[in-house]
């Protein structure tokens, strides 16, 4: 069964706010099995939400609205719905009931307003609402079922577990779901696809997922079959070719970011890490550090963004300096070797580049950068070019500074 | 004129990603004085994508697709169009040059797949991608235009800045319109409401946007008025009051970021400064350097998280890690008088706390920092509690660690 999404209001088509509400009920629906296939925001306007609902139910099987069952006269979710389906709404005495009722308790008088939150659409079920006084509606039309529901995120959570996921598993035939995700770094997207397509492209079933942030690169894999061993037996047989094409490139199996990978490493062999930073001023440190425990291998290191610092703290030549640059094979040699020597830990790692927009040189062009390791066996340094603005260049830096400690770690080079 | 927008790919109907393109591009069109009165998110289905496309341009004179540019075969935007408008794709042999020597200058072969992104709807112009590979189109059909922009936020935002608003800009009625954009830090979202709301709810233009990330505070005001008098007449009116309301705790009254405002007072003073950082692991240096230029003022530092580097590196005695701890004033106090020395900078930011989620203690909480700021007169040293997660104690650490120096600065303590 696929789903529709729906949010009403016009408030919600401002600069600063996001339909959490549609990120929980995806995350709900995906569990029972249901896909989500189209959502969208909608104003207050009844004809083109009208137009949008009929739509929605035409071609899906399962449509969510969210908000809009408020008393004043922009909440149209009601109207539009009897509108698309060409049904009357009839006022509803014991909503109204409950609506005085609670009224009463809180002992405050209903505006006459309220009354419009006991309309329903002619046929429809009603949803009770424990958190707020909008009830909600199940209404079935031509096969596709339209859940109305409210749109504060905890009435809207409230009602969607007790009220409706109730209904729903009775009409979702069950099924078990496996999922893969696969993490990838060294290459660009068209590349990895160009590799795997060959074999996901074979098979719906999974659905396969390539996402791409940051120099980094993620497969999602998710099989749907009819029992759990069925499942796991059908992604083995996509995700086992794609491993093997993946080769040294895949990191993590599991999920997890490069920097806890690489920290994994580093435990295992109760081994240390330092850092000495230029152009990424501190980011490979923070990244480090985002994990909690880091302090079991990350000891700390150096931001040196001035020559004057790269030579008093981390012993670099002045002639290095002068012969080569300080974006340099050299420079990052030195770098790596004083930092593992100041810091005193196993391994260091030295970043040093061009982030730019301003300092490139036709020989040093923007987007340069060398990173070097050292550990006790000696010292290593790559170069690499990349494009984009000064945060995209720092970024992908602080990635390749840590795939080189992974391949070095894990003896891949 | 209204606006739809239509963001594209499977992967954004997920539990966890969210259009913020959207969000982006409503702030933008609200500017020019365009309404976004729908917006979706479609996957990765080239019928329903073109449907939802030909019914946006039937009665929206704007519509903005992201996403689904790529060079892979689930990148569908370009034949959903042409689909949606009855048009042919054309190749075009400009940007297939244009890709080749992309790649060339980063020494790489283009995938064949790349050449998708050669594709172009008949009739469309063309729009330079400087940020990426994947040119952007401009498509107008029965009084409708159609923009066709790429997902990634940053190759979306300039592309949209450099190519769109100067075309939309001529086909928008033009009203005058001034904004102010106000940044403030040190204060709860709520505070800042409670203070200022009393002035500015006493106007429905201009309009005001509060925005609260990171612990930093922007209020955003749009005076939208016949003429350009008038409108800066408007909003002087409003935010003169609301300046002097928020005193020194307004840091910017043009929208820089606060490492900006710091490290231009640092340059008009022709002073140096150096951090040492021990729960944010580098992530102040990070701030630092993230501006361009910003080796007139930032020279380097320390990342100290181990305790045995606070000593090695920064002088920090035994004797005080003993008896108040890492996460104590006397030690931040010695590790930027340290730092300030070891450096040799005029200032030097001292950062210790306990990032969590473990390490607290009763004394000691989880979320409780320390900051020290060493110059030619002395040491200070505050403390803060942050609530929240790992990495939002440490965004939040930094960002007051920035207020104090801005604060030194300017002699405002």
């Amino acid at each position: 069964m696929d789903a529709e999404i729906i949010a009403v209001g016009s408030e919600m088509l401002t600069e600063s706010r996001i339909d959490t509400n549609s990120l929980y009920l995806t995350g709900q629906l995906n569990r029972l099995g249901v896909e989500v296939v189209y959502k969208c925001v909608v104003g207050d306007d009844r004809n083109r939400l009208a137009q949008t609902i009929a739509q929605a139910m035409s071609r899906s099987g399962l449509v969510i609205l969210s908000g809009g069952l408020g008393p004043t006269e922009d909440d149209l979710t009601r109207e539009a719905v009897a509108q698309a389906l060409g049904r009357t709404l009839n006022f509803d005495d014991a909503i109204a009931a409950l609506l005085e009722e609670r009224f009463a308790r809180i002992k405050r008088k209903m505006a006459e307003v309220n009354k419009r939150q006991a309309m329903v659409v002619d046929g429809a079920e009603v949803l009770s609402n424990d958190r707020g006084t909008a009830p909600g509606q199940w209404v079935e039309a031509h096969g596709s079922v339209a859940i109305l529901l409210p749109g504060p995120p905890h009435e809207l959570k409230s009602m969607f577990e007790r009220e409706c996921l109730p209904r729903l598993e009775k009409r979702v035939p069950r099924m078990a779901i496996r999922t893969a995700f696969l993490r990838i770094t060294g290459m660009p997207e068209s590349d990895l696809d160009a590799l795997i397509s060959p074999v996901y492209k074979k098979y719906e079933n999974p659905v396969t997922t390539i996402l791409a942030a940051d120099g980094d690169l993620q497969v999602h894999l998710r099989a749907r079959c009819a029992t759990d061993a069925e499942a796991e037996r059908l992604l083995a047989e996509v995700t086992g070719p794609i491993e093997e094409l993946l080769g040294d490139r895949l990191y993590s199996r599991a999920g997890e970011p490069l920097e806890v990978v690489v920290g994994n490493l580093l435990r295992e062999r109760h081994a240390t890490v330092a850092v000495a930073e230029s152009c990424t001023g501190g980011m490979l440190g923070a990244r480090f550090t985002l994990t909690p425990g880091s302090s079991d291998y990350f000891i700390g290191g150096f931001i040196t963004y001035s020559n004057q610092l790269k030579q008093k703290l981390l012993g670099v030549r002045a002639e290095t300096l002068e012969a080569f640059g300080a974006v340099s094979r050299e420079t990052a040699l030195e770098m790596a070797a004083g930092a593992r020597q100041a810091a005193g830990s196993d391994y260091a790692i030295a970043i040093t580049g061009v982030a730019g927009p301003g300092g490139g040189t036709e020989e040093k062009p923007v987007g340069m950068v060398w990173v070097a390791i050292a550990d006790e066996s000696g010292t290593i340094a790559l170069s690499r070019r990349y494009l984009g603005d000064r945060q995209r260049i720092r970024v992908f830096t602080t990635q390749m500074a840590l795939d080189m400690l992974r391949r070095r770690l894990a003896k891949l080079e």
